[in-house]
This record gives C-alpha cells, structure tokens and sequence, in this order.
C-alpha cells in the first residue's frame, strides 16, 4: 500500500477558477498486480484546456485532469521496466497506478541534455499541436504570412518558430511587453502587444499590410474578428483554443463570419491534437531533432512543488508566465 | 441611337428595400461599332446577393446589377450574331451595348423543350453555386446527411435534388407550409418549416438523431448556430448566404464559433461560385443531363414586365417565392 497526493476539483469553476475549487488529497493505491506499475509524478503540465473542458470531462469530487511525466517505480509489466519515463494523462496526482494502457514511452532516444519536463511541452503536447495545426489544418507554405495569437503560450510559441523554420513570416501578438521580447527573441518577424497598442486593427494592418495567408487562432474575442477582417483571399484559419472566453459566465457574442468568409473564400476548421495519434511517434522525433539542431527552443515557467499547483494554474490562466507552466512535482 | 429602360439604384438600402431606392431611366445606345453587339433583355435575374453587396458594388445612380438572359438584335462580331442567346451580367436593363467581352453564350445544344429563363436558375449560376458548394466545398459522399436552410431558394431547391442524385439523405427548411410540400415534392428526404415548428432544435435533432455530415448555410441567424451544433465530428459547413443578415441596419451578432468547431473538428469554408468559373462549361453540360434526365425539376417564380421589377426583387427577399425569382422583359 502506498500514499498518493491528489488535487479533486471541490466546486466546479464559475468563472476565473479560484485556489478554493480544489481540494488536497490523499489516496492509498494497493500494490501493483501482474501487468500493473506505479509511477511517480515528475513534472505536471498545466494548460489551457484543463480550464476549458472542465465541464464536460469532470465532475465535482474527480482528480482534476492533465497530462505528467513520471518515472516508473514499481514494476509487474515487462513493457515498463522500473527506471523508464512516461508520459501518463492521469490528473493532478503524485503516483499512479496503471495496467500500461494508457502510458506512453518517452522516445528511447531522448538526449541527456534536454530536460524530461519538455515531453509536457515543445516535444510534448502543445509541441504537437502546433505542428499539426500548421502542416495538417493550415497547410502553410514558404512564403506565407501567418498570424499567431497568445504567441508566447506554450503552443503558440511552437507555431512561431514552425513557421521560421518553413520559410514564412510570422506575426505574434502577446498580453506583455517581455512576451514580445521573447517572442522576437525566438525569431517572430512581427510582434506586438496587444494590450497597449493604441488600435489592435492598425496593428494587425501594419505588421503585414498585405494581409494574412494563415491564421492561427488561440484567443477568441475581438482579436478573432478583427483577424478575420484581415485575412487574404483564400485565406485559412486553425481554430485551436479560445482562452478569452473560457471563464465566462455569461457567453460572449461576436458578428456573424458570413460575409467576410463567403467574400474572401476564407476556410476555419476546429481542431484537436488527438486526430493525428497515429502520427505522434514520427512528429515527436521530428521536433527533438530540431531541437538538437538549435532550430526549437523552449522557455518553461516552472512551479515547484505539488502543494502550489492550484496557484501555478490560475497564474498560467491569467497569463503571467512565459513560456510552458508546468509543476516540479 | 436606341433608346434602353434602365433601373438605377436612386438611394442605398437602409435596412429592408422599398420601392422608392430605385427609379425608372430611359438612357441613350449609340449603335454598335466595329466588334460590338446590341442585346435585348429577354429575363432579368433577381437574387440575394443584389441585396447583400449593394454597398459594395454600387453607388447611387448606378444601374442596380444583376444577370440577364438576352438576345443579340444588332452585331458587329461574328462570334455573337443576330439572333444567338446570351448570359449578360449587365444589371437590370432592357438593352445592352456590349463589345463581347462580358457576354456568354448559352450551351449551343440547349434543348427546345428547356425554357431559356432556366439559364438563370437551375442551368445558371444559382444551380452552378448549389453543384460547386455540393462537390467542391462540401466534397459530399453517398449516404452522407446534407442539412440545406433557405431550401426552397433558387440554390438550395438545387441543392436538395443533387444530394439526392448523389445518393445522399437531405434535410432541407423553409419558411412556409407550401415551401415544405414544394420540397417533399422535389424528393427532400425531410423538410420542415423553421417558422412554425415548436423548437428548432428539436426539429433538427428529428429530422437527423445522428446529426448532420455537411451543412450548406444560407441564412444565418439563430439557426446557424444550432445547425453548428447538431453537425456530427468531422463535419463540413458550406457557407454560401446568409440572407437572415442582409438588411440589418445593427450587425446581429452570434455565439463564438470555438468551442463546438474545435471538439467537433469542424470545417467551415466560404465560397462563391466565381471561383470555379474555369469549370463552367462543363459544369452546365452536367446540369443540362440532369434535367433532361428529368433528374432535376425547376420552379419558377415569374413576373411579367420590367416595370414591375422592384416590386419583385422586394417579393423575392420577403420570402414570398417559390423557386428562382425572374422578370419577363
């Protein structure tokens, strides 16, 4: 029998999650039987959807959701030998038990000098998502202008650095002027915030006065309709997130996308990272070699300690870190 | 010299049209020089669209635009001699000079029993925008479910009949009981009146319990969002009208796409039929085998005299037609 340090959602959110809607934990998991392994947490990713989809995948009392990288401790699986690092989507939690169904292997190969932590981040999920969003949804293609809005979010920042490496331009509009700072530092042609310029569509106008061939939309609100009034024709538009609207309480509305899509033959399309599984394994060996190769770098805000992660994620909500949050369990 | 009735846009619409935007001039023609041709106006087209982008594409005392079925009566090209018929997209005139460049003749083996009106309808652009919104944007599959909103319109009357010729279920709504039978009659698998069903929605989740594999949009406004809401995973959204909006003076405004576009892996792509215009020709040839074929039946809704056509196009956008609008010059 051993101990496991859970965080349960007390209260489902109403608007901005406070510290106060989740609840420490402590679980006692029975030794593992034949096939099963026990992990212990390392690093616990913290992101955007864990706000967004609450609703629909919790209810008040369940270990709230997310993906970790752990190291297993305790092994009857001869697939996962004591020793090995996984990536596991078990919640906020410090161990886990598991019959091996729903780990997946870091890649054997992965360099002593790259951090574990980034299986949460560019060689992870987020990293994922913003190359498929690119290559598979926009189809982007040298030469292009694409836009990027929370640029310096974890998948954001991923897109941004995509593009330089596919020979497009790139523009990033972020809440901070060190966000700016650091999206220029990983190369974005163009960026801007979006809180204290003086109008955001002269913005948009001056950092591409052509217009945009891509958009890569993490945001919602004013941003997207704007965004959307500045597409070229033919344009395309990955609907990846919304943050702004995710604490709502009462919906937020915006025009009708009839007449600028119909006029303009603009294409939308939602997506999730989930629709490309079967691409992971090959997509994650090509962002760990352009990582070795200096072409991807990664910023990670780092909490540590798993008593602070319902703190770490209200700040990540908020915006207040740079780069990938994750937890230092 | 010969003398041309014309209708000139006299004031921009402000909200729902009135008579009195246009007004009635009779303007000179020079006789046709060398390479030019005189076509009298035999069917004007009367169409949404000459609502929605007026603002854009006219000032006052402009001549309102529009398409016209004509017939050459004085040339000086060989290419269009006395007598040929012609599509004409000169605006709502009763007769046109023209150097050719923006004439089309009709297919040279138009059938004798097919009125020549039809190139307005069903063998003309609104039949061109239902086949081109069906297979190139929608790129709909046998057994698939189309949901089709103003499906009695000159578009979507086409739109349910060719779903049916490619082995797809139809859904289609309308605005009046008449409309409805009008469409069971044309073989639309299920139609229903938006105006008078109890619950919209529950209306869409009867006509489809599985939900919708392609929405072809015209119409905008609340039902928009709840056919958005009702498409199955990996579903595809046409966006070709959204005649509910034209005539606002305040922008109505609607939920925020994301959300149900992201989970679903939603597409949603504007188009117009001009960006398939290298595939006219042919296109015609395909619908002009259809109907010969009997495979597609057209509706008309006629008025007799160029005078009366204002009167007409304020009929056609009150909903007050069946089947493609047209005046008889």
């Amino acid at each position: 029998m051993v101990k496991a340090k859970t965080w349960i959602l007390k209260k489902h959110f109403e608007g901005f999650p406070k510290e106060s809607n989740f609840e420490l934990k402590v679980v006692d998991l029975p030794e593992p039987k034949n096939g099963e392994v026990l992990v212990e947490a390392l690093f616990l990713s913290l992101d955007p959807y864990q706000r967004a989809l609450s609703r629909t995948l919790l209810k008040e009392g369940d270990v709230q959701y997310g993906g970790q990288v752990g190291k297993v401790i305790q092994s009857k699986n001869k697939a996962f030998p004591v020793g090995c690092h996984v990536f596991v989507h078990s919640g906020w939690r410090t161990r886990t038990l598991s019959d091996g169904s729903d780990l997946t292997k870091l890649p054997s190969n992965w360099p002593k000098d790259i951090p574990l932590s980034l299986a949460l981040g560019v060689i992870g999920m987020p990293g994922l998502t913003a190359l498929y969003g690119l290559e598979e949804v926009l189809q982007i293609k040298a030469g292009e202008t694409v836009l990027v809005s929370a640029a310096a979010g974890a998948v954001g920042a991923v897109v941004g650095q995509i593009c330089k490496i596919k020979g497009c331009k790139v523009v990033g509009s972020a809440g901070s002027d060190a966000k700016v700072a650091y999206l220029k530092e990983l190369g974005f042609d163009v960026a801007f915030n979006y809180k204290t310029v003086s109008s955001l569509e002269e913005a948009l106008k001056t950092a591409s006065p052509d217009g945009y061939d891509c958009y890569f939309e993490n945001v919602a609100g004013p941003f997207y309709t704007l965004a959307l009034s500045q597409m070229k024709k033919e344009g395309r538009i990955a609907l990846c997130g919304a943050i702004s609207l995710y604490n709502d309480t009462t919906p937020q509305t915006c025009s009708y996308p009839h007449m600028t899509m119909i006029t303009n033959h603009l294409k939308m399309e939602g997506f999730t990272v989930w629709k490309w599984k079967h691409k992971d394994e090959e997509s994650l060996q090509r962002l760990l070699t352009w990582m070795k190769e200096g072409k991807l770098k990664a910023k990670e805000s780092v909490t540590v300690g798993f008593e602070k992660t319902p703190a770490a994620f209200l700040r990540m909500l908020k915006g207040q870190d740079m780069g990938k949050a994750i937890v230092k369990v």
